[in-house]
């Protein structure tokens, strides 16, 4: 196995990607609220020594569920339950700065953190629907800045709730009857301009004291935000050419700012229809856009681009020209995308529609097991990616295909590990322990 | 068995409910992070079929965690967790209306409920520490009154968003591309003195419909609101005497507001000594007793009492009138209960220490497994209790004692079941799923 090591995970959604996955005569809608489901789905992952398993998050319900298995399955629960059936693989949640407060969030994670024995990840997110403020008491989504503003302060206030016990505190010596050594438990007395809180934390420092840093926006304030606190990066790419910029530039970024690029892994999803043959790989993507339904994909298309088009334009052009005068720029990373897409491919509305129904973005690819291990390889090599979020387009086939037939590939080419040499998240990250910093304190 | 079948839950603390517990030579303390010491636990209840299993919560640190085992494990990930080893007992966790959003509170039980197939209970408090308020960026705890009112608003809101979706609203036909009949799924749009809250939540219905409602407080706002609102109540009592007035206020409160008394189940703590002989059941007691340290009693007094008392003074007299004029009346139920124990034993301060050392009020037995079950049985029958909160002072062996040696006695006597008849918390509880009503849509 070379040095560099390449990371998957396994990243986890209702049904699977594919919008119109749930329909798929290879998926079982009665099982998607079954824990088990999700259980069995993170030991095929652990199977194949995954790094980790991923759950999205929003405290929202998305408006096109009419037609999709698009509800949310709250992550720390679901990833407790998968943690209670698993041993070694990672689980990372999505959570919001924006809506929830840091005492909360920060006990969330270090329990998850501990009961794991080490394998908890945050995907650190400021929250992108703006129809969550409804849910939280405000008139409005804080706007985007705001938000990164809020998601810095919170950050530092959690780092220092999970350092507040330092690795000592918890002595237990039943002889002399000191349980926890107080002089090593800190209050933390933040206060900053959008949160107060005094700390300590009620339960002692966790496995991997903190849990790993993880953030997906690909925006300039998401990007900076990364460069500073991130320890990986899940981003959506469609080309070579565009993996590689965002790479070298968040690499870059965070050398500037003193910290070793090694230790930030960039990791694009991807999204695998895999055949004996790329024509029979072809035509089961082909089957899955055959299944969408164009009322959810008009809704996709109104969320990326701000842009309301009708079932009546379906074949005929997408009108480049209305987006520029009256598309939002809500969500920044991702209207840049698919502004990419329609300039290099020129596709209908229902091209463009099938092109986003698989992943909403993130990178579609379809072939044969050795061709999807070569666009993993080639863009581990050519400086696109550390390793990849796995977004199989249905579950749990599409995951299988993926393990059984790609991940033997990769091990063959000394891509992937064989077997876990680590227990914890950062283990197999090969992320260092952080020591709880008294600088911090 | 009769008609009339006792409850029993399994409240569950790091390392026991004696304060001592952690130092005493039966536990285990590198065991008390560790998950798969409380599956087993839950195990163990479950193969004796309990009820369900309770953990308590408040979002800050005892300050007391410098002589006992009082760190906080996080309820939700930890009960996911034990939902995973488990497939009958109920999960109880306690939960804040005061320092928690109702939208993510709502999503957790929904979700615990989801993944342990409906077997989710919420203890509602409004948290009585008032260091809380400092983790949560407030200057003061908010007071009594004004906890309970934002508490009455906030259980409206979580009982509105988890009937958000009705039971139908789930369709998942493949063949036709309808995932969820959105007709069926309903903004809540509550604005009111406290919360604004727009809704639906973002999951389908659980399958209890709602967690089984659960409270804990006993002052004349506790009780106003556990009438209105509960269908069990945890309650600490020290006398027979006690308990029945207790009983009787509640059952005549729920009923004067139209409920069935029968479904507002009393629950007190009980926290059982046993041996083999009653004096051995004693000098285990005093056993226990023997490793309290002075300095976690005396804060505990603080708290309760509202005064403080130095070392030198543990072999005099409670300082009846002391604590008539110094001290405060924060936790107003458990206050006059501690009164209540000066008044009627007249203990020395070690005494009173010794006697809340146990379970900090809740009563405390000492006897053989036919003593205890006759303490059971007594205010099973006389009405003072429809079942209790199980206190083991250690852990896993003094809860085994009772399993082993008073669980049998009970079901010898038809008090006790032999094994589940239910599936779900509301089940064992002899409680109907309520159906989401549209008046309160």
């Amino acid at each position: 196995m070379s040095a560099r090591t390449l990371h998957l995970n396994l990243f986890v959604y209702p049904g699977g990607h594919h919008e119109a996955a749930w329909r798929y005569h290879g998926t079982d809608p009665d099982r998607l609220l079954d824990i088990g489901f999700y259980q069995d789905l993170a030991r095929r992952a652990e199977a194949a020594a995954f790094d980790a398993v991923f759950f999205a998050d929003g405290p929202s319900l998305a408006d096109n569920v009419r037609y999709a298995s698009r509800f949310r399955l709250e992550p720390f629960t679901w990833l407790s339950a998968v943690a209670a059936a698993t041993e070694r693989i990672g689980l990372i949640a999505t959570a919001s700065t924006t809506y929830t407060e840091p005492y909360n969030l920060a006990r969330l994670f270090a329990s998850l953190d501990h009961l794991s024995r080490g394998r908890a990840g945050w995907n650190i997110v400021t929250t992108g629907a703006p129809q969550a403020a409804g849910n939280f008491g405000l008139d409005e989504h804080p706007v985007h800045a705001e938000r990164y503003d809020r998601a810095r302060e919170f950050v530092e206030v959690v780092t220092r709730l999970w350092d507040s016990w330092e690795d000592e505190a918890l002595v237990a010596d039943q002889k002399s009857g000191v349980f926890a050594d107080t002089d090593r438990i800190h209050e933390i007395g933040h206060s900053g301009r959008h949160l107060r809180v005094r700390g300590p934390l009620n339960l002692p420092r966790s496995p991997q004291g903190r849990p790993v840093y993880v953030q997906a926006g690909s925006s300039e304030d998401g990007r900076s935000f990364a460069a500073a606190h991130a320890e990986a990066v899940f981003t959506a790419h469609q080309t070579l050419r565009g993996g590689q910029d965002f790479y070298a530039d968040l690499k870059a970024r965070a050398a500037a700012l003193g910290r070793d690029p090694g230790r930030l892994l960039v990791l694009p999803g991807i999204s695998p229809f895999i055949g004996s043959t790329e024509a029979e790989a072809r035509a089961l993507h082909a089957e899955f856009d055959e299944l969408t339904q164009p009322e959810y994909s008009l809704q996709l298309l109104r969320r990326l681009l701000g842009l309301d088009l009708t079932a009546d334009q379906l074949d005929g052009p997408v009108p480049r020209r209305l987006i520029e005068t009256e598309g939002e720029r809500g969500n920044g990373s991702r209207f840049r995308l698919v502004l990419d897409i329609i300039d290099r491919e020129q596709p209908t509305v229902r091209g463009l529609m099938h092109r986003l129904a698989g992943a909403r973005g993130h990178r579609v690819v379809a072939g044969t097991p050795e061709q999807v291990a070569d666009q993993i390889q080639e863009w581990f090599e050519q400086g696109a990616a550390d390793g990849f979020n796995v977004m199989p387009p249905w579950l749990p086939g599409g995951f299988d295909l993926f393990a059984d037939q790609v991940v033997p590939i990769l091990r063959a080419r000394g891509l992937f590990r064989t077997a876990y040499d680590a227990t914890t998240l950062r283990g197999h990250y090969g992320l260092p322990r952080p020591a709880a910093s008294p600088a911090l304190r």
